[in-house]
């Protein structure tokens, strides 16, 4: 099977792998206990958040732990709105292309009385600063706009945007998932307040993931998970400790192979096949990240095709936490394609054993599915 | 070094690790994911799911992963509160000896107009139904008692309880982090509505953990962490298959290990071995699940004993996740004992490494500090 799903769930690393195993025989105690083997492990943890932290430009006490970026969406959305600069404040701007997951917790904030934005991209999924600007008002608590999109792989101009924001005296939030360890992130340059991140994108452990929350210590954030003090006070819960390990070893060797990897001749090679066998196609998104393809081919029964070729190829027709939808992607609806074209595309997410072979095993399958329908 | 504190957290199982291990390279897929290998990924939920409910007595679809007992009881007392059963109603009852994270969730619960019992319990630790009764009123949302007390061991009449909030229309809820896999448990039986386990209490990974929620699938339940639809909608963010294997093989193994590991035989020669250096003790606590032992040495400066002996031995004094807390623990005070108790007092939690070598070693060392001060 042909794995094209790195935007979905990374791989994990051997790297990862490996400190994660040495972790489970040496730090299983629980970081909060206050004995020697708890003091080890929670070490460990400092050492992962100072290189969270160092990799963003922030300070290890403005990192904390959560099960993974939707966690953190929720702490973001949820857990900030009280704090000095956001409260008695009723709108939130986001857009119509987040992950699902902002859009529940928005729908969730709509019910509690705040008035949300949802912005469109343009047609290569890009959120604009100037469409944030028209929609920032006096009493705009929060903005919250995707670093970098799941499914298209656009990336936003968060450092625009947080300038906006800056200057309007309004909390901005980017989830990072799809971003962080695979783009420059510079908190302070970007002028983010609030930034999600996620290990399984990166190949990490899935079940663990931060949220960079600015001046952590000084403002007053209302805990999604209430617990036993742990975190500052803002997540509850036993941390994770071996999960953590692994979270540092792949935030320390995942930008070394993503920046030698070359996404880019992937995709050469794939457009070169494409045109070589006279497959008609269209790559969307505009300044993407170079490991996901979004393409829509317009001759090709994806559906049919996916379906027929299920035990061959692993990759999203739509996003991944949807794809068990029957309903068209939001996010391709959101840059203007109908149904039918956004049910003959498929995204492709390569990862470091994607190889041009398999490339063309695709290409050459996507032939001979149309030459036999 | 010597571990005493399993319940702070177990040891993970080889099997466990096994198990994990073999998932970080095969079901790193998104489960969530369309495709075979996402495919692959949710069906190893669906078995771990069928084999937990199997272990309470209930249907795979009332049982739903969180990363673990604190977030499980977070959703229990925050999300279930406009259910039929609880809305309108603006009653909690609870106790005293509940961990940290029910105490700081009931204390946020107050804030939000809830009026918080706060239950005594027996000199033993033990929350009598009889004290549950005489605070159950017809405005009383929801009944959240522990299973197993986490300091003391203390085995709490948990079907008594359910029994007489089943009769009273309440949700009853049970915290079931300590017994989970070390005692029988039929949520029926025991007219348990909602129930909280975690996998790093009984050898599987920290970060992962479930809850019962009985008639899942029917009730009104508000996501304490929104997301894109994962189980059943009532739980965002991916589910960390490997950490889900893990905590089935940990469901499988844990309960034979404990019901062969001879816990009353370890604690008899802890007495036996403080009797004959004639060391003065007391354990605290009833009936109790034998691997814990909350021992009371009236005659040590403990503090300065575990101090001295860091790097000898793992052990708790007071709860592990407030034992970097000053005060005394606030179960020991619940039970009636003074501060200087309380500061006298250590929780020795045995694994299945434990030996009487181990225990022979602390009363050594304890009945050297003794001598030596």
């Amino acid at each position: 099977m042909i794995y094209f799903d790195s935007a979905g769930s990374f791989p994990v690393l051997d790297e990862v792998k490996e400190k994660v195993i040495g972790a489970f025989n040496l730090h299983y105690a629980n970081p909060s206990s206050d004995h020697a083997a708890g003091a080890m492990a929670a070490n460990e943890l400092e050492r992962v958040r100072e290189k969270i932290a160092e990799s963003i430009g922030a300070s290890p006490s403005e990192i904390i732990f959560t099960s993974g970026a939707t966690e953190s969406n929720n702490l973001a959305l949820k857990g900030l709105l009280h704090c000095d600069l956001a409260k008695n404040k009723k709108h939130i701007v986001t857009s119509k292309i987040e992950h699902k997951c902002i859009l529940s917790i928005c729908s969730y904030l709509e019910a509690c009385g705040y008035e949300v934005t949802y912005l469109s991209p343009d047609s290569t999924g890009r959120i604009s600063a100037d469409t944030v600007k028209t929609a920032l008002r006096d009493d705009t608590a929060l903005v919250s706009i995707m670093h970098v999109n799941n499914e298209l792989g656009t990336l936003n101009p968060i450092s625009e945007i947080g300038e906006l924001c800056f200057r309007n005296r309004t909390l901005f939030h980017t989830d990072a998932a799809q971003s962080f360890g695979k783009t420059e992130i510079d908190v302070d340059d970007m002028s983010i307040d609030l930034l999600s991140l996620s290990a399984h994108k990166i190949g990490g452990i899935k079940g663990i993931g931060a949220i960079y929350i600015r001046d952590a210590r000084d403002i007053d954030v209302l805990p999604v998970i209430h617990g036993a003090g742990q975190e500052l006070g803002i997540r509850g819960g036993t941390v994770a400790t071996p999960l953590v390990v692994g979270l540092g070893e792949a935030c320390k060797a995942f930008p070394i192979y993503y920046a030698e990897a070359d996404f880019g001749q992937i995709t050469a090679h794939l457009e070169c096949e494409l045109k070589g066998k006279n497959i008609r196609y269209t790559i969307n998104g505009g300044t993407r990240l170079p490991h996901i393809v979004s393409l829509t081919l317009p001759e090709i029964d994806v559906i049919t095709f996916l379906l027929a070729h299920r035990e061959d190829f692993s990759l999203a027709q739509g996003s991944a936490c949807s794809s068990k939808e029957i309903e068209a992607s939001h996010v391709l609806k959101a840059i203007g394609l109908d149904r039918e074209k956004a049910e003959r595309t498929i995204r492709l997410s390569f990862d470091f054993n994607t190889t041009k072979h398999d490339i063309s095993t695709l290409v050459s399958k996507l032939k001979a599915f149309i030459e036999s329908a």
